[in-house]
């Protein structure tokens, strides 16, 4: 037995790029062949998400839908649609048989409408057919639209020994055993077993006798997030789907789990910078610009009203200039605030970790902001008056500002969150060039009214 | 038996809450147990996270240490540091007994220096004790701490019936059985095999004919990042760890990786965001001030600076007021522009989907910048002369300005998270405040450049 091991240092050179393609290119298929079967499915799909179309729709026609279905599943998705484009339906189908039914289900539904029929008239399994048109029909961001058909499930009247002889069969269709099912004759789940709890079981016991009657499980429509959340905090690794009668539809596994985490975090984290849409380095300047544009329009119309806040006070601009100098300091410290607590309120949402009353929030935001606002502002006194000569009214006026601008960003950044999740709308969109745009035309706006009380133009 | 289900939608009540609070007084221990019993530790957890010290002591030394133990690694850090000082050497290693020697060392770890080998010293298990010890040495960020030591390993010479009586008693030592190792005599890793596959062989098979001699694997010394990569890449849920021999030292299981996912994301969001060190909404106005006074201090002295930028232009501020009025949109459009560059380079280069020269994604971020550029300067333009009277040259100074800082931004919040990552340095730092910080300065002042170059100043 030779002892290969796979590399988890795999590296993508340009070098094997050449090679394959060169091996494309005078069509040494057997060569290659031998050269990507030394590589995980996953190591293939980076390979080919490098690779022009042409190139890689000949390999998926190269290799064997074992592989290939698995390859398909990690491509990024564009790549992916223009390679199911160059495929058959038939030849969609062949790689649907290989695939559990999430992943089945998954690679369907980005299909246009017309062709998903196509498709699945071709699949040959009755029942691998019937199991994942049961599957399109969930929403995809509900528990029904994540889980998979395969699991092992076992009745609560039979042997240990029976139950090991019949689920050795089941085990085959399913890549990894979590955890066994249990349901009565109606199907209705009652407990669990682990594979490890059955092996340590006499063979001649009954699974009514030792199976564990509590269990953690999702409803079919409840939300992925949700699901995610249920799956971190107990640390499972596979979880059981049910309808509303407690019938057993399906499960959903841990690594689903990671992806939709990782999608999470990435949609925050790109609507905290300001962008929309799952974009990514390598997109089209197209696609980019619609992700970003939007939101660099919100700053532009958050500058337009901070123009016409400036231009309403130009009798006082020209009798104090020292004032202007300090508008981009102002600006800045109201958006860097005013994100700080937005993202912090964000988070915690996201964990569900806020609580106590909005007031007491509010109280607490409100002496964080006069703690760094005295701060920055006694900083800001001492440059100011060395370094720019400002008098003492001018000197207070800009003090006085900080604070106050500090002070109400940060209030705003906790207040809009807390209330666009209240109202059921995801709080992270509050993160990012809104409260920025929002911190910056009020700050202004404070920083002059402020100036107007003080130095009294 | 018992119907009893673990709802998922267990929900943290005020009155539950209350109830605790009330049986803890009238020290009605049996009650308080019957009713905590129902509840799945994670919820236990949930629940002392809300109590006062000595209640959340109580309820610790009340309930057996197979639950506690579980308890006290979900408690929140801050909780459980509190918990654990009010506790003897004696009883931390009571709980220390009934933990994984991950989650032990990670106990031990955050206690201080002089109590650790107190604690580790009662420990009665010397096996468990040995093992901890090796886990300690390892540094916390990479594979060796955060491997755990139970495994279930099995040596090539066994055969399939002898292997399933063995590690009937391993398994027991071990919550979730992912993998079978299989060894050499020399235990050095050669393969793997799942239960399943075990189930599947015949009893008289030798595990030499069987197992799959490929298989992933991270050095103890690996970077947890890396690992966590690795996972997710491969679909993995448990990893075994080896040293440069290739000897089996423990093994990752995913609900581990998935912390871990979570923090990096959760760090990177509040370094984009502007905030430093592990806070949450819950922390004290002082710790939360040390996390975020830093980076306003880094906006501060970026708004001094455009200070000095305007005071250096101060004889044009009085011939062009207008101008003065665009500055905010100049400065929220830079930072915008440069947050986003910035965060799309981040988030491809955490997934590893950057590549290509740096050129080419410099030259792709100029074409970004020039398309955005233009369709805001077109908006500007238009409403600058319409709604500010602005003249024929100034209203193109603001244009040409618009999207030369457009281009820059970009240019910057491209090169500055590629150049850090270089380096070695984290690229996340390079987002939020920093990049708007430096976009904000370079934008005002190349805002006045221009202006001097077209208006003659």
């Amino acid at each position: 037995m030779s002892e290969e091991k796979e590399n988890i240092q795999f590296e993508l050179t340009d070098e094997l790029i050449q090679q394959v393609e060169q091996l494309i290119e005078v069509r040494k298929d057997k060569e290659l062949k031998k050269l990507l079967d030394e590589f995980h499915y996953a190591d293939i799909a980076e390979i080919l998400d490098e690779l022009n179309l042409e190139e890689a729709v000949y390999i998926i026609k190269l290799l064997d839908s074992e592989t290939t279905s698995e390859i398909l599943m990690e491509l990024d998705e564009d790549n992916r649609e223009k390679v199911l484009r160059n495929l058959s339906s038939k030849e969609i189908a062949e790689e649907i048989e290989e695939l559990d039914t999430d992943d089945a289900a998954d690679i369907i539904s980005e299909l246009p409408e017309e062709r998903q029929q196509e498709v699945i008239s071709h699949i040959e399994d009755e029942e691998h057919k019937a199991e994942i048109r049961e599957l399109l029909a969930y929403d995809e961001d509900t528990a029904g639209g994540l889980m998979a058909k395969e699991l092992v499930k076992v009745y609560e009247t039979w042997t240990v020994a029976g139950c090991m002889r019949r689920i050795r069969g089941q085990a085959k269709e399913v890549t990894r055993v979590h955890s066994i099912y249990v349901v009565n004759k109606k199907n209705k789940l009652i407990g669990r077993l682990s594979l490890k709890d059955l092996i340590v079981a006499k063979s001649d016991q009954k699974i009514s006798e030792i199976y564990i009657p509590s269990f953690d499980y999702v409803n079919v429509h409840d939300d992925v997030e949700d699901v995610a959340k249920v799956m971190a905090k107990y640390d499972l690794e596979a979880i059981p789907v049910v309808d509303e009668n407690m019938i057993l539809l399906g499960r959903i596994t841990i690594d689903d789990i990671v992806d939709v985490m990782k999608e999470e975090a990435d949609k925050d984290y790109q609507l905290a910078a300001g962008i929309t849409g799952d974009v990514e380095a390598d997109d089209t300047i197209w696609e980019l610009t619609r992700a970003r544009l939007p939101w660099l329009l919100i700053g532009m119309f958050g500058g337009i009203g901070a123009a016409s806040i400036i231009s309403g006070f130009s009798d006082a601009m020209l009798k104090f200039p020292v004032l202007l100098m300090f508008i981009p300091l102002i600006q800045a410290t109201a958006g860097n605030v005013g994100v700080q607590s937005s993202a912090i309120i964000v988070q915690g949402l996201a964990n569900d970790s806020i609580d106590g009353s909005l007031l007491n929030r509010l109280l607490k935001e409100f002496l964080l902001g006069l703690v760094n606002g005295l701060a920055i502002a006694l900083i800001v006194l001492l440059i100011s008056h060395f370094a720019f000569n400002t008098t003492y009214l001018e000197s207070l006026t800009i003090c006085v500002a900080l604070i106050s601008v500090i002070i109400m960003a940060a209030l705003i950044g906790t207040f809009i969150p807390i209330f666009l999740d209240k109202r059921g709308i995801d709080a992270a969109v509050a993160t990012g060039p809104f409260i920025t745009t929002s911190n910056d035309v009020f700050g202004i706006l404070l920083y002059f009214v402020i100036a107007k009380f003080i130095l009294g133009f």
